[in-house]
């Protein structure tokens, strides 16, 4: 038996990949929209925990692709729906699909390519189809239900960390360990290594969006690629505002700026920003996510499995924690 | 074996059945709009066909239950993303989700539709997950391709019969042979007659198309449920339509009501189906409506069973042909 994949070699095959999915094409305007976010990029880490998971117990990975695929297709649809829900008009630094085309195209563009992520779960091995099918479902139920809260969230200030939590767990996380969860399905792993490898996903997932709160503020343009002060500018309940929210002497000032209808973008974000460095809300932040890092070494630590075989995904582990991008 | 059933035992068991779908209810508000949805009635034909077809060949319907949910879920997810596609306001007499709650919770709500439906279609047994996932899959992409053609059809005026007739099999048509394909397939019924089956089904298909757009027209109130003439005030590009729309001596009146801003609902209602009148516009619908019921007939004829055992089957097409609701 070889090495278990690392990252960079389960992403060189995910793109590999990706170039040789086949959607039917006509009419093109349905598909068109499809192809576009594909061909956006991202990290396309979902797809590579598929393989890196499976990789853990089997070589031949051929296998995997149709979940691998169905994973990436089903993530780039939410990010395209999402954007219309949250009037998002940049992707990737590209117009997202309902700015570049319209909204009905980003709608039913959507619809179409959720159905080819299903397809992708359909050709999968007929023997690991059935439970593959179910964890797929549900992963892509709980992100829905993440993203309903997420909207929620949008019209309410007293939300409790907890409650964040939870719903970054679902908008999120779930993905991660659903993905990881999907190779182990799909390489025989042991029922218990299984649920291992989701909590473990999980558990990396909410450490990669508490990084994703933090970069928001205090990433480089050059690296993380978004705008910084992205979040503040649209007041998107993070980890951060919650937390200098609870803060009783910077509440008002917090909600002054939230409510704010006309104001000095560069100001907004230096003000708030300001904020969140007097109330220690990165600090706290970081705090929570070497909590979750941590319980997920502990996860890992506890999957069946010699240490050596494992490195890889311990390493791609710490490689989420301290990235910049 | 006893007797195949009839539309109507098939309907009381597909009522039964949706009231015992469970749907994670979490947030309550992202499923309020699908029980909704579900709850305000509509003919049940679709999963309906699928028990129907699998009795011609089996009697215990038990297996057929989550097919069935599954094409009635996707049906309803159509019509909810669709009405808020196309702006219409009221369903079945009741307003539409994007019109009770908001656009979001219509995207939202419809996408966790989506999945519900392929959760019923996942917990199919094993055996006939595959097959059933991939029909179900294709008929679902072609509705999204039948959705695409119709909204572009809305900013021309130059649409062939047959590019019309192209729209409504994929839009409409392909959804009830596909139905049958379902309840053949669990039915372990020879390749040929699932063929025969589904071909019988986008045909009938077809024929309740061309009805409806008569129905819209030339119907009354009372049975057909719609304000009549609904089709005309919002130049929906129907057979009535084009048809008439190819007669020289019409087409410039027409395309003038067609562009008309500002108008009396009844007198364009008036006028338009005078038109329609003068073209013989609904004859023709209704000869093209017989060709494909005709069709039908003969490729039921072809199925290697008892005429018996398909007199179900062909009395329901019969029903369909002739209704006014």
């Amino acid at each position: 038996m070889k090495q278990s994949m690392d990252f960079n070699n389960a992403l060189n095959i995910v793109n590999q990949s990706i170039q040789k999915i086949h959607f039917n094409n006509k009419p093109a305007s349905l598909f068109a929209p499809i192809h576009y976010v594909l061909s956006l990029g991202g990290k396309k880490i979902r797809p590579a925990l598929v393989l890196m998971s499976y990789s853990l117990y089997k070589d031949d990975y051929a296998q995997t692709i149709p979940a691998a695929m169905g994973v990436e297709i089903f993530h780039n649809f939410t990010l395209l729906h999402d954007d219309l829900m949250d009037k998002a008009d940049i992707r990737r630094g590209q117009p997202s699909v309902h700015i570049k085309w319209n909204e009905n195209a980003a709608i039913l563009s959507g619809d179409a390519m959720l159905i080819e992520a299903y397809k992708q779960i359909g050709s999968i091995n007929p023997n690991y189809l059935s439970k593959c099918l179910e964890v797929f479902s549900k992963f892509a139920t709980e992100i829905c239900c993440g993203q309903q809260l997420d909207m929620e969230f949008e019209t309410s200030l007293d939300i409790s960390i907890d409650e964040y939590l939870e719903m970054i767990k679902l908008k999120t996380a779930v993905l991660l360990g659903g993905a990881l969860e999907l190779g182990a399905i799909l390489a025989d792993a042991p029922e218990k290594d299984r649920r291992l490898l989701y909590d473990f996903g999980t558990n990396i997932g909410m450490a990669f969006q508490l990084r994703d709160d933090i970069l928001d503020v205090y990433g480089t343009h050059e690296t993380f690629g978004k705008r910084i002060g992205g979040d503040i500018l649209s007041n998107k309940k993070t980890f951060l505002l919650l937390t200098a929210l609870k803060d009783e002497r910077e509440r008002d000032t917090l909600i002054s700026w939230i409510n704010k209808k006309e104001f000095d973008e560069n100001q907004k974000i230096a003000e708030v920003t300001a904020i969140y460095n007097r109330t220690q809300a990165k600090e706290k932040a970081e705090n929570v996510l070497n909590d979750f890092y941590e319980k997920a070494l502990n996860i890992l630590n506890e999957v069946d499995l010699p240490s050596e075989r494992k490195s890889n995904l311990l390493k791609f582990a710490k490689l989420l924690k301290h990235r910049e991008v």
